[in-house]
């Protein structure tokens, strides 16, 4: 049977994360856009017309043309689509995600809505591809959701990952993140012009939870948590994109510097041994310059390199406490990347349709 | 006996820091800027014609007019003076604040050549007034030297001291530091405009030590350190001025977050005992809206603060942790106010000579 | 008779500019807040409760406390006051201004809805003093609206007040415009962090309708405005406060540097001669380094000059064109220091009422 | 006979103009790297040790192993080079590129010391190609200088050579100009963060000035300038790239806003009929919606564009005026990528050697 492309959604498909997953999926092997959603505004209008394009150059031209419709589940169904990308703000994610598992559905999301439900995985293949089998204990009749982390909490993860063989005792984070996670409008530039502001709603709770749910143990039906305390202190920076993150760790075992960078350069996983389109080389880069990483000059690596993996520098060991500083895309591999990449991994493991040309 | 101001000295007094010593003592009660010196290039010149003036206005007449010395020796025992600042550069502060030290003169730095020198006090009259005694011990002619902190050492000091007495374990600290800290062209606008840089040179070192030593104890000629670990993280920020602390403290005792907001908004010291002029009404000012302390909008509670008060805000509790950010003025309570307020103190407490009406 | 301060309305007192009405107003020598209004949401609190205060410390004592009611004509007209403020957007603006007018009430206002009407002064009492004496045309029963220029106007008029008596024959005006001009929330940081945007809405039409109208002569019921083309290009750049104009002025007669910064230096009018409270000294100041005047560094030269007046520097003459940059501050200059001074000058001229300590 | 690529030297080619000609040069179809110069800090050190790259990315293996040396005649003639390319500070380009050229090598420079010289023309080849023909009056012996424009310049003159069949009398530009460039560390961050600075040195000399050049008539062995007035006011802005220009031009004939849409978007040169390597399809791109360009978002409008396209929007006329916003990639189009071009120009026109494969 010859194979045809599935036929994607993306919800909310206008903001800054719906334009980086259009970015990911305009000229994808295994997903064509078939359908994107956006607010009343822009229903109706072409993508092209409807989005304020934030990315180099303009939308591509498979997707500009596309009229969007308005986030709600009867276009959603109609369209004949094999797989939902979900940009969607918490709030609005909710119901409607449920909705379209509940019709069959596989949601791949960003949004925070359903993420800490006992039976929805936090999905970044590289570090609990397993959890993905979560999935079968959901209500669903035959559809799913897979959320992918908050955008802070993707990069903490690479960071902490490899170091998981010797025994976290506890983490302390604290963090430089840029503007563009908090959207399009959300930061005043009056607010943030020469300034910091120590505070961003919810984030540091976020920052202390979904960690420890995606370093758990998958038992059966649920995760078992990982058993570490997290410490996270998050402000906003006057970046574009690219979330800095300092991190301190207190390991059982000692780890030197050398061991520590070892962990990191040689870290991979599934999407790598998959070669899974969207996965990165490497999934953590070790940057050695004194002064780096840099939101501004690190966040792309290569071109090759999409914004998928994460950066680590500065490795310090001192008194038992491993530190660092880390370097995540918030609106790719913290976002975006991520979802996509979660549904290439589904994909691979037979978790999607395949569908015949016709 | 009439008393006259004593005739002070400012060297390196038209960089950044420079600049704020100016600005606090151009009309002091009890100071008057006898001297400033310069670069070779500053020097010739008058301090206005020499000087790239920062602060809102133009220079203050009393000095503006003055003409600059070069930092040398000479002009310096020759202008009389009963009193030297000094804003140099740490390198070329060494061997001239020792010279000024043994010809008998009181020098008050912020330079960080000397300060863990075993004999020299790192002196915050609020904290540890005590260590004032140690002069004592220097081996001049009269003189000595008195340094005050590191500019994001002056801030995490004022969050540590109202906890020490329910036992401080362990400290983490992580900053967001301003410009101004690296002097007029310290930090080129290519590295930092939309940018974070996760590196300041030695800056980490600084506030891992000289705090232990600040609330360390005065053992007859030396300073016993305080005995916990503190684990810094520095980075720079595009902010003008004030360095912001995300700070973690592991503390023996459980202090709740009303506890700790009281401590900090009731601690005082002997400065604001002795109402010293460039003392604040209260050393910690305790903000509780959730998003600040900002380094653009709470440098100055008011124009009676000075720049000397430091801000507290986001106190929280959890896991015997008590986290919470600081935010101070690195010119000035880092800086040059802490220089002028030691030499206030110096001044109460009889280490300086007086000057009687010709 | 003892005399008592006027009862002040401010409208729109909780927005950047309604914060500078009362930054002018709370201690003011003629006048009282009595009441100030805002948004539905932050009708029926304090006004320290409903404003995100962006001045240096606190709102001020005074008016801190005073419950913010709903900008209606009802408890306008219940609060007894003499004088109204007026900071409110262009389109609530109009018909809640005519109204208070109609009930006999002076209103001076920063809206741009009535500005061009013929029987609407566009007061500036430095440079159109006469102008005043247009209101006596309105069809109210004893109130009147006085407005004051948009913001880059303000600037603009007095780069050419000195000027033209040697003839303007042509103005070209470009902008480098700061984000409190687009109000808290006008500029999302995501657009403009390292960006400059070259529009700004119906801004150069302003900058070149106004100015005519303003330099032009009163004819009895009306305005002749002035006899000259502006040609505008308005750009928003990312600076917090204070729009900087490049201007190129095409005159009749030659006049060199030297006689256009003699021009400029010795500016004066009404408000001096009749020391009104907010008129700065000099209404004009020339800054002779090279590079000035900059946004951030020369909007107050002194703390008493309140931002009123405008810096002119960089000034050039070749083949008959006479260039330079000035600077003004919007939100004082441009926006509620204007309007303050107005109704000062209005009290001067007789055109409010007295109040007697009862 | 095989022919091979041309042995260029990079002069000063660490510095971020320097980086540009190799990100241009390392993989090009004409011309192959062949030497890099820099500083004495520099030399001996490979290129990627020697630099602290800018682009996306790191050094280009081809180049970033070759050992960077002193920018000095000897290494340069033993290169056995074809061709030079120069991105040397004016002061230091002078002399040696007048040596390079009297040793028989063609000089392709940014550097502005030769730029005004009668025999040197200022080459861009979709506007001026003919000038080309000024190097055979150059007495060097084979060897010839060519210069690029300023970076201002070389936006300036594209959106003026389109509309000269109208006759211009006189234009006006204002500049919104990046920090690139004044080079890695021109602009101190404390001087421009939420700041503009009206004075570049020298550069409105050279925008009021070489236009006249480039755009003038060649006569035999000089240049005869365009005969209009050229008023040029210049500021630095916080941007990281690009150049920003407001242009007013006055112009004989009236032309109507489609009319000069038509002209710019349909303006094309020798480089596009040759289809050299570095030349954009369109060397002029016309955006049309209300707020653009900017230059952090329209810098490059595709990856093939390269930078070296100039955009234009919010065309106005007005009084016989046209009125419009340009942007330039200052280190591409006004820089490198300029030189780049010219040398390509210079190829397909015969003056380059051509290289045998041994």
């Amino acid at each position: 049977m010859l194979l045809s492309r599935l036929r994607a959604a993306v919800l909310g498909a206008t903001g800054l994360t719906g334009q980086r997953f259009i970015s990911f999926l305009h000229d994808h092997p295994l997903f064509k856009v078939a359908l994107v959603t956006g607010s009343s505004q822009s229903a109706g209008r072409t993508y092209t017309e409807a989005t304020n394009w934030f990315i180099e150059g303009t939308p591509p031209e498979s997707v500009g043309g596309l009229v969007v419709s308005e986030t709600r589940i009867r276009p959603l169904l109609d369209a004949d689509v094999d797989v939902v990308f979900s940009a969607l703000p918490s709030d609005v994610a909710g119901p409607i995600e449920h909705q379209l598992a509940s019709h069959g559905l596989p949601v791949f999301t960003n949004a925070g809505y359903h993420r800490m439900r006992e039976d929805v995985p936090i999905l970044i293949p590289e570090i609990n591809p397993g959890h993905l089998g979560l999935v079968r204990h959901q209500q669903y009749n035959g559809g799913y959701i897979v959320a992918n982390s908050n955008c802070s909490t993707s990069g903490l993860v690479f960071g902490l990952r490899p170091l998981q063989r010797y025994g976290i005792r506890s983490v302390t984070v604290t963090t430089y993140q840029a503007l563009s996670g908090a959207g399009r409008s959300g930061v005043a530039s009056m607010d943030i012009l020469g300034n910091v502001v120590p505070y961003i709603p919810n984030e540091e709770h976020k920052l202390e939870t979904e960690p420890r749910k995606i370093l758990g143990v998958l038992r059966d039906d649920h995760i078992e948590f990982a058993d570490f305390r997290i410490n996270a202190s998050c402000v906003r920076v006057p970046v574009l994109n690219g979330h800095l993150e300092s991190v301190v760790v207190e390991l059982e075992e000692r780890v030197s510097v050398e061991t520590a960078q070892e962990e990191f350069s040689t870290f991979s996983g599934a999407p790598q041994e998959l070669h899974l389109p969207t996965a990165p080389t490497h999934p953590i880069v070790v940057l050695t310059d004194p002064d780096r990483p840099q939101p501004r000059r690190d966040l792309t690596t290569t071109q090759q390199d999409h914004g998928m993996s994460v950066k680590i520098g500065r490795i310090r060991e001192k008194d038992g406490l491993l530190s660092f500083f880390l370097l995540v895309h918030n609106t790719i591999r913290g976002a975006a990347g991520a979802s996509v990449l979660n549904a290439e991994f589904a994909a691979a493991k037979g978790y999607l349709p395949v569908r015949g040309v016709n």
